[in-house]
């Protein structure tokens, strides 16, 4: 990559925002070059208009740039990051594609329209091929492109691997991290040595975006699998890393060797380009019978692969097992980095 | 009840031997007058053997008792609750029951026993049946009764309103509070904002006892119930309160108003006996659509009941819902006081 | 007392203000009859109003109260305590009271008025005496009498009983759990496994709070106590009860043994009327080397009394030790009730 | 540094050890060739004889190093970090020192032994002229030297900087993470949303340390500092990370001003010379008010720096403010290493 390539962070001053700014802090490709935020924080510097929620201090690349209100005004650059809130995103992200802009969103509102890749990279980079009936059907210049739900991506990146056994039914339930509901989020009072067994709308992006990731791209557009999904979310006193057990029913019944060696073996577009987000390998299976574990293993291979242990014979369905992954870095600010880096890789950008 | 009934306790030094001292403390029946424990605390008194693990201070009555070795030599009352260690209950167990002890246990090691009712008072008090028959084939006087394991209990509880449905499958995946593991237990470098997707022979105790308590009482044994039951166990930073999501696929396809009259309407013979330890409802569904949450509603009917909450339909089996249960309570000590107190309103002792 | 005494509760609906129901749940003497909100919540039933947010469910007997808006118009009863949030108690806490309502409030705003007594009922009983006064200054028919802030009730039972021995200087670091914020209170993405060494204003509440309810009352006013006071403020991750650590100078070097005499015999006017929420010994002093701790001990005494234990020598001041309270009881319901009872015991009501 | 050295880690399965294993895993002048543990663990390799305690997994570069048995036969390098538990390092680190090993040693055993440096790099490097007599007076050709207690290196650090001012007296409470006790360490039970206001032996470790780390080497020996300290440690619910509220009395009555520009220009050798892990400033002063807090700030600066944060008046000494420091970075392997780094940079080694 010769040459770099300046960035925009719409929404920009909140938790997800400020995940952007952390996961691009030293990128080989990409530059921090804008940041939007509403028209409160509009004309002040990011350090002045940004209460910094993550670990350490912020970065003193954005520290000084001047804050943008969320117009499409012709300054922000063509590659936009949108960190929006789902309350605000819908309106201003089309705003942006309409003007030409390239928008790699990591909210909720368009991921299950039927002409928007809903993109992990490994799994369904073809879904990109979406995109230029999305621009004829809504005459943009631009495109919007999403990211998954922060637990869907966990149970999708486990369970691609095994596509090709033929998944016919899943069970997961979800034991999720406090920061994958932002800033201020989950009041302490709630989740203090307790478990929530409700996060509102989780259930179902689970088990509608599980199904479209792992459809086929026919025809212009997406054939969702037709597996049946079934999730139970819960918040638990976890600061990151989203803990899921998992049960499963495969048409070709694998043994577990295979299923290993499907999981193992697993590399996909990012991995053979070696994009610079990609983890080496995409699912790690870890051998140790009380592992996967957040606290202990969230922050491993950057927080960008996702960890699998314990599979075992399920006697319900199939088969059972634990996945993990980092919500809001493959569940967030990396999985929208990686798409764009891949959309830069293979000609989309 | 016009007279009290002595009582003794083996192990009472240990956490789960406490938590028998604290919730007889004020028993209208019973009367601890005698506790044991290892050799090196006999001799002892309680207060001196005992580091107090629970919150507040040991009650009064106890203090001063001499703590007695584990052997049946005549001083111990008729009536036994073991809190013994697995690793050591087998042979004093054994001992007592020989020596004409009705010994009501909290340890593993003779529940799934052929011949030893694993009772739970709601569910199957004519497993009490399978003493006459454990007296003769092992020739004692005394007799063993055995609660589950304290999540068990907790599934066990919410699936026996719905046996009269058929149940045919059940998917569970528990989040588990540290005290069930004992003192000291789970060391919080472990648990510690984290959780531990794994817990020591745990799922299959759920998934064989599970059959084994809703089974029937057929001709002198016990036939198993035939559903499939799959448990993923996992450990959780909460202090009391087995939080479990269930998935279950039930024969005859029952509404979910069916469902919940079921469970709002189930009664025992604890309840129709008033049992001084019997919750009025021993399931109690609730209409919040976050809620059982342990450190908000364990504490609830003294730690007796089963709280239900979130039942809708399951894209995968018929059904999913949220149980919560008190492990230390409803799921040991508490759990073999009723046992006690059911075999004492029904005349095993 | 014959006749039961109607109370209501302004800022009802909100945490503090659930805390009072809570509080008052089976109370002796008073009965609550009017709850009083926002304009918002007025004319809602307490149930439809309401986010429960204490353990287990609303108490049954305030359910279908009708809210009332927050001004005083000849419906709400004469004795009222005060739940609001401070941004909004002056000036309906002043209306209320010139309109002849006995306010007994919770909020900070009216704690250090020269002429409001800032009272904890074994200590400064006497400081009563400044209503006749509040009442001639302001015109007013009713009066306000406070409670102190959550950590400084905590502080200052500990110090009361060293009054006596000439107190001249007190270090204080406190470790305050996260009900003291309400709800929602501190953010988990904050508190979860941390430490925030900062309470907004809370060192100069206990540093100034303390002084004035330790002060005497000479010739109409409270001429606070000269001693100096430092304190350093933490949250800390526990549901319920302040902890801190003390370090104490005293004029006249009394040894541990008349200090602990001096903690273990002290009794105020609560326990010698025998009020109904008097804690029967409102200092408990723990000799076990590890106590007192918030989870095991704050439920202790319906959460009115202090616990101190870890008496010892400091090699900077005199003596150090640890306090422990709970702080949405004693620090808040309980203490605001316990003003009532010994107001209506003292004759002021 | 030309030459990469060898070192040896004696009680390299515990946890203190894993830490060491960690830190030194890319370090740039020493090569980890040997590893200490129990007989029980000699003869297999480090994989087989250590469960890894810490985040993600062992590293590559010691998994087949075989564990030796503790005992000084010649095939150690000279080098050697001692990871031992205190119950049994007094003998064997002496045989090593004994047969010509430079030990630098984590544990308490040697501490304030007379002829033993207690080292903090960028305060008393010159306590390392006590070696000769060490030497002389014990018979050895090697040598040991110590490095503090977990919090009080914090609080030195803290404090160093202002020891031209006169330190007087010193009050400290500290708020200690988890990963100082160990593995398995706090039980869950005990620390799980609670307050341990007790930590066996801590406060006096704090205070005698400190004196003696703050003191002055003068002919031959350490004169220790005749400031008063003292600590009251307490247990929180926090990994990793040391959060203490510090006040202190200062003869010269220095400014706030002076008292920052002193904090943030302090530099030891440390950073004169470069040496590898010596954080380029030793005290890091944060001017956010709630700052700092260990879970946001543990993890800066490689876990070496010391953080400092909220100064101001205290109005029973002189100043207040909170200090925080990686317990098991700088307060245990890394504290160790930066040891050994300056004892080679000044030709000890």
């Amino acid at each position: 990559m010769s040459e770099r390539i300046p960035v925009g962070i719409l929404g920009a001053t909140g938790m997800v925002g400020q995940e952007f700014v952390n996961f691009l802090r030293d990128h080989p490709w990409f530059d921090i070059t804008w940041l939007g935020a509403s028209d409160r924080s509009a004309g002040k510097t990011y350090r002045e208009a940004t209460s910094w929620r993550l670990g350490g201090v912020m970065p003193p690349n954005v520290r000084e740039i001047v804050v943008s209100d969320s117009k499409p005004n012709g300054a922000a650059p063509r590659l936009m990051f949108s960190a929006m809130d789902a309350s605000v995103a819908t309106e201003i992200e089309r705003a942006f594609a309409a003007a030409g802009h390239v928008i790699v969103s990591n909210s909720r509102n368009h991921r299950m329209d039927a002409d928007v890749p809903l993109l992990v990279p490994e799994i369904n980079a073809d879904h990109l091929r979406l995109i230029p009936e999305q621009q004829r059907a809504r005459g943009w210049k631009g495109q919007i492109v999403t990211n998954p739900n922060c637990s869907t991506v966990v149970l999708v990146m486990a369970l691609a691997p095994l596509k090709q056994f033929g998944i016919r039914r899943v069970i997961v339930t979800t034991m999720q991290a406090i920061s994958g509901a932002g800033y201020p989020g989950v009041a302490s009072m709630d989740i203090n040595a307790n478990v929530i067994p409700f996060i509102g709308s989780e259930e179902e992006k689970m088990e509608c975006e599980t199904q479209k990731i792992l459809g086929d791209f026919v025809e212009a557009r997406v054939e969702p699998l037709t597996a049946k999904v079934s999730a139970q979310c819960n918040r638990v006193p976890v600061v990151d890393g989203h803990t899921m057990a998992v049960s499963i029913e495969l048409d070709q019944k694998p043994t577990e060797a295979e299923i290993l060696g499907a999981m193992r073996g697993w590399r996909g577009i990012p991995q053979l380009k070696g994009l610079p987000s990609a983890p080496p390998c995409p699912v790690i299976y870890m051998e140790e019978q009380d592992r996967p574990q957040p606290r202990r293993d969230v922050e491993r291979e950057n927080g960008m692969a996702v960890f699998v242990g314990r599979l075992r014979k399920c006697p319900v369905l199939d088969y059972k097992f634990v996945a993990l992954g980092h919500n809001t870095v493959r569940g967030a600010a990396g999985a929208a980095v990686l798409n764009a880096e891949l959309m830069k890789a293979e000609g989309w950008i």
